[in-house]
């Protein structure tokens, strides 16, 4: 039986696009800061590529700062400015804020100050999607860019954080989204590349990747591919949460991503859960992939008040285009056996 | 004609084993810190890669910190520590310490507290190399690494840094070599990836490009190719510093990259000289393409003692495995005939 990849939130296959324009940018020799002929054309790629992720993003005449992923964006954004975050942000955005803003039951933040405030548009293990107040600091937009639709413009961030292989492209580039007129010192020195906002050769390859990634994404969105993947992904979250009264579906109540479903299944560690589902043939997650190997209670579901034993005992299953009914059923069908025989145990 | 890239301190030229490598990653879905089966793909080849690194480096027992580039892993290995360096050092170290190490007119910098002070391996302008002493803190071996034959284990420094971009690898990938049982803490927060080091997913297919490229770099060198690049630059050198009799060799007196040649061409500034080699069909360079689009002289350069106006009359040709006896004669008789009608425009 061919595996199923179901944790498209850790990171995502590769798309085609992407894959055409890295392969080609291999042809490209310069350094996009020499002054001659070969410089110049690995540059007008880069700048290419920067234009085409602004326009995806809905954020032009904002400035795209090409980073190793959103975490180097995070810190780029965040490091040394005090902001306040809820504890459902992830942990490249938490590590640099306070954690107290309050989250309600359905994964909901309330934002006192936006100005001094970050807030994700959605998050990464529940899907729920964020409201965010005008004049917000910073948002990290790395689950939902290529999601859902929305215009870095029209959100009225100062900042944004974002990443290519969340939406199908490579690894270890993405960017810091920032409005006109907001200052960011750089935090890697000793190069004026990137505006003089990040220091070092810029990763070409990849940028030219993200770049097709985001373009082809975006024209997915608009096309409509996300509404059948919800569909897909509601039919997932019906059949395993008729598996027994218990089961909890988190953050349904809240808009949500249209391909997360994080689920509580009581009596079932969810650390056991990936590794039964594992061997059975699917991937998925107990959490964010940056987390796993630590062995504890999911943090973004205690802030939503869930106990300690229930928030340890969730599954995060996440699904882009091509996942099919057929094969989301499949796991149902695995995940409800499996669930059974470890209650069985359990009694 | 053929254009003739001459720039090769710059950025190399991908290596096939490098393309092939990428091209083989990107099949790779998983995230490397996922813990399922196509996590742990994913993070098999990237610590195969990283093993390939060490031997190529001689690092074997020390730590691979995988970094966006030489100039994030410069940052992570001197940012807060008070080294000192000298100003011959590249900006993405001397950014971080006290430049104030002296430098002698062949390029050879006398190191007084070894393990305060960062000390690179080979100047990227000069190709000048140095004797790193015992128990040095910090070496860019940047430029050596690939060129050269040493071991990471032998130099005797705690840390080095290195990036792929500049021996056949991808741009955007480097890391930081920490010699065992020295403490580096995160930069970057927010995920435990590079042992708690480093945070961030990894940009797999650039690791993947690195350790090819690396490893065949390391093949190159032990199969002496590098010594008939050294005789192809000493043809150029001859032929160049033929043209007048007041053209210097920038620190021949010293051991160099067998790859570099810096050259000072009294009266012609370095910005001209390779804008009109740029035109004649040659990439070179008048200093590290970090600092290009900077009209200024060459730091590097008055740190040797040489005054402004001369420092301002460099340039840099760095080739590579597969320039020819003929690119470089082509190349010097296009030099030397625009450097004669230069001066007949200065008279």
């Amino acid at each position: 039986m061919t595996r199923l990849y179901l944790d498209w939130n850790a990171t995502t296959p590769l798309r085609p696009e992407a894959r055409a324009a890295m392969i080609a940018a291999m042809e490209v020799v310069g350094n996009p800061s020499s002054v001659h002929a070969e410089g110049r054309a690995a540059k007008a790629l880069m700048e290419r590529s920067r234009a085409k992720i602004e326009a995806a993003l809905g954020a032009e005449g904002a400035d795209v700062v090409f980073t190793s992923g959103a975490t180097e964006a995070a810190a780029l954004a965040c490091a040394g400015r005090g902001l306040a975050c809820a504890a459902v942000e992830h942990d490249a955005v938490a590590a640099w804020c306070s954690t107290g803003l309050p989250v309600d039951g359905q994964g909901g933040v309330t934002v006192s100050d936006p100005g001094r405030s970050a807030l994700q548009l959605a998050n990464s293990e529940t899907g729920v999607l964020q409201d965010l107040p005008q004049g917000l600091a910073v948002s990290d937009l790395t689950q939902a860019f290529g999601k859902v639709p929305f215009a870095f413009n029209w959100l009225g961030c100062d900042m944004g954080l974002i990443s290519a292989h969340k939406l199908g492209g490579p690894k270890g580039i993405g960017a810091l989204v920032v409005r006109q007129g907001i200052e960011v010192p750089a935090q890697l020195k000793g190069g004026g590349q990137e505006m003089g906002r990040r220091a070092g050769t810029e990763n070409l390859i990849g940028i030219a990747g993200f770049a097709a990634a985001a373009e082809a994404a975006q024209r997915d969105l608009a096309a409509g591919i996300w509404e059948g993947v919800a569909q897909i992904r509601n039919i997932l979250e019906s059949e395993l949460s008729a598996a027994t009264k218990e089961t909890i579906s988190v953050g349904n109540g809240s808009p949500r991503l249209p391909n997360t479903l994080c689920l509580i299944a009581p009596g079932w560690k969810g650390e056991t859960q990936v590794m039964a589902m594992d061997l059975a043939g699917f991937a998925v997650s107990a959490g964010s992939a940056c987390s796993s190997g630590k062995v504890r209670a999911s943090r973004v579901l205690t802030a939503m008040g869930f106990d300690e034993a229930l928030a340890a005992q969730a599954i995060r299953v996440s699904i882009g285009p091509g996942v099919t009914k057929d094969d989301v059923q499949r796991f149902a069908k695995a995940w409800t056996a499996a669930y059974a025989k470890a209650r069985t145990r359990a009694v």
